[in-house]
């Protein structure tokens, strides 16, 4: 789009660049901040330029920090027996809305043979000497249910198997609102499984 | 969600404004970001923060410009003959996909008497002055189909009325891949109209 000024073009390249946002989208996300105040635009702007400039990996569950450790590891109303395994630092933002108390591990990524992401590519190593330096009661494993989540909460689990630790997996079955007809026939073979 | 660290927090809370960018989206988002090279979101908060500072009115249109006349007005290519009246910049988007090779004016705005814009708010007088000053052979009214746009539309023909000019709306009816039995009324009014 040769006759759009530069400054607009290049944001509408850089959001269509985000997952899930076209360049219809990205145009108009673009002409939406043309609207608004000078001030504000610049303020998003710079908030992004610098949203990795103080971030760093905290020391004992490897999700994003600000210090050494992150907000969650460093609060003591945490319960620090129980430790959710989980592939993705956005894994947390999901498990906040429940009721869930205790701490993280964040492995960056599920065991993937065939992409090479094998067990030295995870935070697992990490994970093995956080178990061995601090006695904790429960390992919940909220890996994704894929064939790399599956993969990777066996692998955890064979880790542990001679530790005292329990080591739980998140329920599978039917999520809540879904209607019964319309079940994958996996999902329902899960739920049979999981019935109580 | 006080456990994340400020500048991802700050930034979820910037997209979240967007148009049709929900909270989940809006994490999503910073969190795919997170995952880029540092550089890629450096660039992209810059080009935001950098996004207004350099645009200006084109003097002619009223577009966005980098210089006095944006890229349209000032290619010699383009036929000042034609003039395609238009609410908003974001419009131009649209007509530019078309074969439309004429120049536009954008009104910044349709008339809408109820929120208190009245003619004096949108650009009418400059767009008086320009076919004062510049002699052309056709306006082609392109406002949107809505209350505002045609009442906009209207007063534009009457500001004309005793000028040589030919004045043209753009054609109404029913949209390319649409289904009969599922037009409204006031389209399917519209495309009897227009038959030809």
């Amino acid at each position: 789009m040769q006759y759009l000024p530069n400054s607009i073009q290049d944001l509408i390249n850089h959001f269509a660049k985000l997952p899930g946002i076209g360049p219809k989208t990205a145009s108009r996300l673009t002409y939406y901040l043309l609207t608004k105040p000078d001030q504000e635009v610049v303020d998003f702007g710079q908030t992004m330029a610098n949203l990795k400039t103080n971030l760093q990996y905290c020391a004992n569950c490897h999700n994003y920090a600000e210090q050494k450790l992150c907000n969650i590891c460093s609060n003591p109303k945490r319960d620090p027996n129980i430790i959710c395994v989980i592939e993705q630092p956005l894994d947390v933002v999901a498990i906040e809305k429940t009721s869930f108390s205790g701490l993280y591990h964040i492995l960056h990524g599920a065991l993937a043979p065939i992409e090479g992401i094998g067990p030295e590519h995870l935070t697992l190593d990490n994970l093995r000497q956080r178990i061995a330096d601090n006695p904790i009661e429960e390992i919940v494993i909220a890996t994704n249910p894929s064939l790399e989540g599956e993969a990777t909460a066996i692998y955890i689990q064979n880790m542990f198997k001679n530790n005292q630790i329990k080591i739980t997996r998140l329920a599978q079955g039917l999520p809540i609102g879904a209607d019964l007809e319309y079940a994958d026939e996996i999902t329902l073979s899960k739920a049979f499984e999981g019935r109580k």
